[in-house]
């Protein structure tokens, strides 16, 4: 059962969401659940994939598809596109937390920062010189927004986001718990014996409608902005590197990491666990699954793979050895030695 | 030499492991040390991995096995498992920092907020409505914990973790800094140009006993709790998706990624970096490699693997362009130029 | 354009860099850009990599080698070093923002830290027992120096950074936001049933000139100190395990896994997403292609992958295939169906 509860009623939501009523107008939902699992007082809703729990299901109301909608004698919800008017009415359901207007008295504003009044700043943020803080947005506990820096109308930080300085947000941006914009990105100078840090001159850039998850990175410019078009979705843990593009409307998955100067395009769908080199290009709509590793420009959209599935570990290891036992027939050479993991992971001396 | 200094004797340490012990029972040890490096004054352990450093270590102290008792002249605490009885001994050499019970001035307590009489909250946290901070249970500073959640009774914040709302934590659970429990999920609805949030009505549900590192992930559920059960132990860095329910016991390490809805099952041991896709299961008892790539269910215990190995980049390349031709002449196809990277890395233009 | 604007003549830089000044001593710079992009006003630099713009660009002074010089029109900065003149030109034009010496009223300082005087402490930053904050280091807001901890002279903890207890940052080191340093390393005793947790007794060693990037975590040692030696450049989101080593000069990229108690030699070059397993050495000089799986000790310095580059999905569920079908004959052995997601990724059931 889910955690957060509420109380409305089937045709309270059919009249938000426009979807047509079957059933008893009067049925009140008090929380969600997937079908399968759902028990009385429970909302739910069917796409394709979840269709065959239909007959058997004990919500009491169901977001679904005319084609569906014979399937279920409970109370439904007619719409052309199930998931997407569940989405709405969780919105509904679930709306963000009141922020009280104004700024907590723990709060630590430069001077110089300007906040529009209905902006709500929590305790213990810190608002350095010259930000700005437009309507309605918000900042949780424990944030700071950087040096001219700016927080677009409706948006907010969640708790514990860290904005440096020179970081434009734009409106209705929500960003997630640890997450780090516009620190110094990754750029180095050798000498032929040290590095030497090259400051970092550029900010970072975030359109509207952007949501950016938990302790994922987006790192400043070098000479030039660091950017994330309007409608992009980041999910936890990710790297953007210093220079990068991100595509309006594309949704990249966890753990994912793009490297420095690469330009992604739009209405992409990233995978989690995907790597993609520096400086490439990524055609707009191109599709990656999870832990993809992209070395090189991708021109034409399409979907692409590189992940190997795991299988039984000796299996796994005789085919390694294959692999590398093809490979030195061809070249006549004699075994490698100087990897010692290498073909198996033998564990080291 | 380690960081950490205590004073114990080999009396006490035999007295409080119920180990047997020979040799000098009044002999001091001040910190620990691994066999091969260790000086006077050290508390070492042997395990069958370094049992072969015995005859000449110079660790005063030394826990190990009947069956190694005679390698080492110095005084030995006779165990049936060394390293058991060393972790045991750690636990009280370096007992867990005393908290001071209650609120710092500094913290900010929603008047709902619930709080044992011995709890203690850290400077700068802060504890929303209705959430419960049970007996003996810390937090350090820069915590928050969220609307309606729970720490359970003897569990720490050690600093900077951010828990939202409706995350229920167990006992004595540990939550190392910058760890994200409770953020919400990466659910989104297309309308075939954008992307709408779908409101994660979920929570977190943590068991007892989990220790949970350093900037990991626990996102809330989309329509269920996300569950975390008794005795995991997740490593820093890793992301733990919506829905997602990690079994018993179960231990994880570093940067580890498990996408939505997926089951883990209990006792598993899973390596750094691994992937596992959402809506699978993974069978009780399974071991995966570190950087293993899991795309589908596991149904059977098991060690799996699917870790390419490093070897020098000539080879490397010569290896995957030799693949590649194996592929090529059986499909009777051209070489494909879509992504200007394959077969190797060449820069892009 | 760069977010970041200043005021310099080509005459001033010439001087701070000792180029040779070819052109308008006068010619004023505001800000940095790209030479295929930049306008006037703007300072930039040609390497080998970009000096094809040179004929085209419309920057008003360019610092670039001899070899150059009479590629471009404008106002010239001609030194030996092009990328390195430019990394000492950025940190004269962005000087590190001024920080206050004195400490913060909302700093909670122990009775027992000791700073130097001119160490400055930003709002709402803890200091434990014993720590010491040395001449002219800087924390930022949000930042935690535990108790027996250094911050050498020169350093700067930007924000939010979590550094535990015993841990030791030499001088002129920058550690950006979210990183969490000294946490405890992950180690367990197993029972035959549970995990038992192995206090972490060892701390932390940073030397001098080392970078730690945004949300990067360093496991306090088990026995001994966790050691990233001088001039070590971090990027962010990187793990590194308890006992590990990093040598001297070694740089790293983001999303980077070291395990425990392995040694990484100095001047290696460690791409992004790379996973090096725990208790191996890798010698200095070795170079690691991005996402490179390091499994066992490299003996000898050299350029390492073991990348797999995508191609387009069908292909590579094809060779995926190709391959497990060669190793199945080698092997006379039936198809394996233990993991659903083999040899290609079929949704689970």
């Amino acid at each position: 059962m889910a955690a957060q509860r509420f109380s409305v009623t089937a045709g309270e939501l059919a009249r938000f969401l426009g979807a047509e009523l079957r059933g008893d107008a009067e049925e009140t939902v008090t929380h969600v659940a997937p079908l399968e699992r759902a028990e009385k007082g429970a909302l739910s809703f069917a796409d394709a994939a979840h269709a065959r729990h239909l007959p058997s299901t004990r919500a009491s109301v169901v977001i679904l598809s005319e084609a569906d909608a014979a399937r279920c004698a409970c109370t439904r919800l007619v719409t052309d596109r199930p998931l997407l008017a569940y989405a709405r009415a969780t919105a509904r359901l679930r709306p963000d937390p009141p922020a009280v207007p104004g700024v907590h008295p723990t709060a630590i504003v430069h001077p110089t920062a300007r906040l529009a009044p209905d902006a709500a700043v929590g305790p213990y943020c810190i608002l350095e010189e010259d930000c700005l803080v437009e309507a309605g947005a918000v900042l949780g506990p424990h944030c700071r927004l950087g040096a001219r820096s700016r927080l677009g109308a409706g948006s907010r930080l969640v708790a514990s986001v860290d904005v440096g300085a020179d970081v434009t947000i734009g409106r209705r941006v929500v960003v997630h718990p640890g997450a780090v914009l516009g620190a110094e990105g990754f750029g180095y100078a050798h000498d032929g014996t040290r590095w030497h840090h090259i400051a970092q001159l550029g900010g970072v850039r975030i359109g509207d409608d952007v949501e950016i998850g938990a302790n994922t990175c987006i790192d400043r410019g070098a000479m030039e902005d660091t950017v994330v078009e309007d409608g992009v979705k980041l999910d936890n843990l990710i790297q953007i590197g210093h220079n990068v593009r991100i595509g309006a409307h594309t949704i990249v998955a966890a753990l994912t990491g793009v490297a420095g100067s690469t330009t992604v395009g739009g209405h992409c769908q990233i995978g989690g666990m995907v790597g993609i080199t520096g400086h490439v290009h990524v055609a707009d709509g191109t599709i990656l699954a999870a832990r993809s590793s992209v070395t090189g420009t991708i021109a034409r959209p399409g979907v692409y793979s590189s992940v190997l599935p795991v299988v039984e570990v000796r299996r796994w290891r005789r085919l390694v050895a294959l692999i590398h036992r093809l490979d030195r027939r061809r070249a006549g050479e004699a075994p490698d030695d100087s990897v010692s993991g290498e073909p198996h992971d033998r564990p080291a001396p």
